[in-house]
């Protein structure tokens, strides 16, 4: 019955998969709690809507290039 | 000013209104707290982006199919 | 699998159990979805750690008595 | 390393650079924490997605016109 | 009715309702929205409850001092 | 600058280090974002504030004994 919740960038669907098949085996491992208990919502969010040092994120990415 | 969040499913703006009357309705009745000072925030998850027991909940629903 | 967080007041055993048990229900019906498949977040706040309007509600509900 | 989160209405990338600036400035005083270990996280929730005092926020805004 | 929420360090009452006010009046500034219908929920972590870099915050402080 | 939120049971020290490694370490593998951008926040949730299938988790596990 555990949420894990990631607030991350966009994914693939692949990747996606992934992120839940390896959150959910290590998170079963150091809880023993059965996989089939865990839950996971993934949030995609678009790098306007992230600040990070009191910057957009997307203005940071942008910087780097 | 409490604050109800639901990470479901996609819901017509008429499910959205019935589930805000009941959740504002049976939280006011169960804390004693006036309904109007009730928050509701309604997350609608795609489901590619929920994970159930290590598997994508998109996945999930197709094999049920 | 749709998750459910309220962050609301300190609240008893009971009322957690009738809160877990209205909102279950009334999901449950709204969204179509078994009821089996809810899981439900209580967080209970210290009036110290919630504001309205700009106000810190331990002190917000002071002046009301 | 603390996290802000924003579920609010949609707005403007200026807005959300003013947002990201004034809410790290003033934690990073308030707290005593350097300003580049905050991360700020802005939800956009659509009207219908809303609901205050059992009401729709899209249909209280309606009224309010 | 928009909501804020900080994960953050544990704070005074005096910090709190600083972080309250502040918040409050440079959101209403920024989204145009009344001060009186913000709500601000702060969730106290302990250092052991917090990772940063795969570390725990708590084995990161100590290594500071 | 990607946060990952557990609601899931207590732990140990140990326990929640051995997470904040795995998760952090699978993270950046999937999505290629450096390791120590990644924040992790836990939260340990009693069992009688947590509802699954509309009952109490504290009923639950007394009922599985």
């Amino acid at each position: 019955m555990p949420v894990i919740t990631i607030d991350g960038p966009h994914m693939s669907k692949e990747q996606k998969k992934d992120l839940v098949e390896s959150f959910t085996r290590e998170a079963a491992r150091v809880t023993d709690i059965p996989a089939q208990a865990f839950i996971i919502l993934i949030n995609e969010n678009d790098p306007d809507n992230v600040g990070v040092g009191g910057e957009l994120l997307s203005r940071r990415m942008s910087k780097k290039q």
